[in-house]
């Protein structure tokens, strides 16, 4: 019988998905979930975007035109205008979600064989991509201490190789919340330049920010041919499901080469691209994100008063998105930790749910510790989650103690 | 500046794609075109999709599950079984549109450096996501006065190498309109089994056939761990704009790869896929998918008997789908042909546009006599433009013959 591809079989499932059965199962012995390992918002989608899907006009439902419909680039490129970004219709495509946005980016920038630098800990479907395309992942590790900033560009620099094409990275990030600065932002475009790389910034969270200014890739000056911006509504919109994202960039010769992936893929779904015009020429739009964007603040501080009153957790307020990424006392393997709190532990019939940290690192031996939050939940439940997370921590460090001493 | 990757320089944009610009300038000069060069059907689409995409209860538009959304994988899992063929939800995943469904099996089918068999005249993009994936295209060449029906197999088994991983091809086909008979598809089957390779069946036509039934690979015996079904909803709902379609695979080890691919672009449009359960829930889903393929029918046979008015024309009764190939006398460049129609030509004000035939070949050479005519236009128009077609034909060839006396 004949095998599948080799890079089919290297592909890692996801370490979260590989938990959900874990889930499921506990589900079934009657125990509530607090679901905090993924990146769904639980914040209704606006009602303009659910409208301009249901009252869409359309009669033969065609295939849309392969590089977005033009009232979607021009509805898309006027929220760039209100950010303070100038942009024609040729800097921008529609793409099936920023997941597509980002492998066109991919794609396009690297040959296979090619490296791309990496910030870690990172959103894990980006190895997924390089793997698909034959691209090497050099990570360029930041530490929880720093708030997951970026370390000294000479650092960065030594890592740097004659196959290396771009460096990617999402800011606001996940899986930590680290917003790069504007400093940060210009000493990589900096590096880009030096080295004549391309720089993918993927921006879903770009307005969940809780600190200052969500610097975009886009307002860093002189990047015209080294910037690609990966961008989608399914955050800021609550909309994940619509997958409607694009794919931004002043390079030429890029965009000639995103707009054959386009045609291949023949078009992205007609119905959420009108939801998404809907959506944008509402006159409220902005005061939705806003009101979205206060929600997760309030989240974020309510969260992070809550992670204090764990004894030896560490963590840092993050600046931006919905995530953050907190190392665990006595835990030298969050992985087991995360199914000991599923299969084991309950707390009056209640139990959470966290991504172990491993998994959002491409080295070896890292992030063992830790563990990404998501505060997609309500305020009292994300209290009530924590306060589960640490009699949880208490009982697995006494079991795990109690193991040891009767191997002893 | 650094150049984007060699693969998407390499790939072709459409050769249809490119000759746009001249019908949208036809256009701006008054010119009414007939537009045979796409296949974009003009009919509506069922007024239960639309329903069930209006009246979907959703609050969070959140990510819809990987493999699909259970409901719609029981929709289509009876929607096969009504056509004979038993699956359960093991085998089966919603993509993207078939697009994606045919680049999960290739990537999973195929390492980089392997080679696939494809029938040609083929769909275009096919070759674009060979070139992707670092595939190789080997051609099995077919003929208009065969009806694009295959070669003998031992043809087909000397273009085997220890690199082939895979033959495949559309069913009822896209561009030929050629159905393979069951004897066909059982001699495929043998030839897979024989050389372990596996089978990529792509049959968005299957619904659209109008001699005999039209076999599908899922209904070849004992090609379990070969046959690969990529499907899709487009054509047989008029619905090319949902981006919504289906593999279909028993072989367990191909689908755990479609599965973490699946994954890593996170889920296919939730609305779309809602549709798909109101249509394929409604009692009368079968008829209206009938009266589609009666229609189309109806056009197949007027087209035909207009094209025979063409003195010269070569071309054989399609058994499927919306598309005939045609050999057009006098002709040595398609491609100019049909730049002359929408630069040069039109009968009262109207002219005709088709797509040239060389672009569906892999073979170099192959196919600049032939034209490829999409059906998807009423029974007047068809013959309306194919009256303006022949007279093109006239006013091209003595042109050009003036040309050439004008050269001696």
């Amino acid at each position: 019988m004949r095998n599948v591809s080799e890079r089919t079989s290297a592909l890692k499932g996801s370490p979260i998905r590989r938990l959900v059965p874990l889930a499921v199962a506990a589900k079934k012995r009657g125990i509530q979930v607090y679901h905090l390992n993924i990146g769904q918002p639980d914040i209704p989608t606006p009602h303009s975007f659910m409208q301009g899907v249901r009252e869409a006009k359309i009669d033969v439902l065609s295939y849309a035109p392969a590089p977005g419909i033009p009232a979607t680039i021009d509805a898309l490129l006027d929220f760039y205008a209100d950010m303070g970004v100038q942009l024609t219709d040729k800097d921008l495509r529609v793409t099936i979600g920023g997941s597509e946005a980002f492998a066109f980016a991919l794609q396009t920038a690297c040959n296979p064989g090619d490296e791309v630098l990496i910030p870690e800990p990172f959103y894990p479907n980006y190895a997924g991509h390089a793997l698909m395309n034959g691209i090497k992942v050099v990570p360029i590790t930041t530490r929880i201490e720093d708030g997951f900033h970026l370390p000294p560009m000479e650092e960065i620099e030594k890592l740097i190789s004659p196959k290396t094409a771009a460096i990617l990275f999402s800011t606001p990030g996940n899986p930590t919340g680290v917003a790069y600065t504007r400093e940060e932002m210009m000493a990589i475009g900096n590096l880009a330049r030096k080295h004549d790389l391309f720089v993918i910034s993927d921006e879903p969270y770009r307005e969940l920010m809780y600190e200052g200014h969500a610097t975009s890739i886009l307002e860093i000056p002189g990047l015209d041919e080294h910037a690609i911006l990966v961008d989608s509504i399914s955050k800021r919109l609550s909309a994940c499901g619509a997958r409607i994202g694009c794919i931004v960039t002043r390079n030429r010769d890029f965009m000639t080469s995103i707009d054959k992936l386009c045609m291949i893929r023949l078009s992205a779904p007609t119905f959420e691209q009108l939801g998404l015009v809907a959506f944008l020429k509402d006159p409220n739009y902005k005061s939705e994100i806003e009101q979205m964007r206060q929600k997760f603040h309030s989240r974020r501080d309510t969260l992070f008063e809550a992670l204090k009153t764990i004894p030896g957790a560490v963590c840092r307020k993050p600046e931006g998105a919905f995530y953050i990424f907190v190392k665990l006392p006595q835990i030298d393997d969050s992985e087991e930790f995360v199914k000991f709190m599923l299969n084991e532990f309950d707390l009056a019939g209640e139990t959470t749910m966290v991504a172990p940290g491993a998994g959002f690192y491409a080295t070896p031996g890292v992030g063992h510790d830790e563990i990404r939050i998501a505060y997609v939940l309500e305020e009292p439940k994300l209290v009530r989650a924590v306060e589960i997370l640490k009699a949880g921590l208490e009982t697995y460090a006494r079991t795990r103690q109690q193991v040891a001493a009767a191997a002893n």
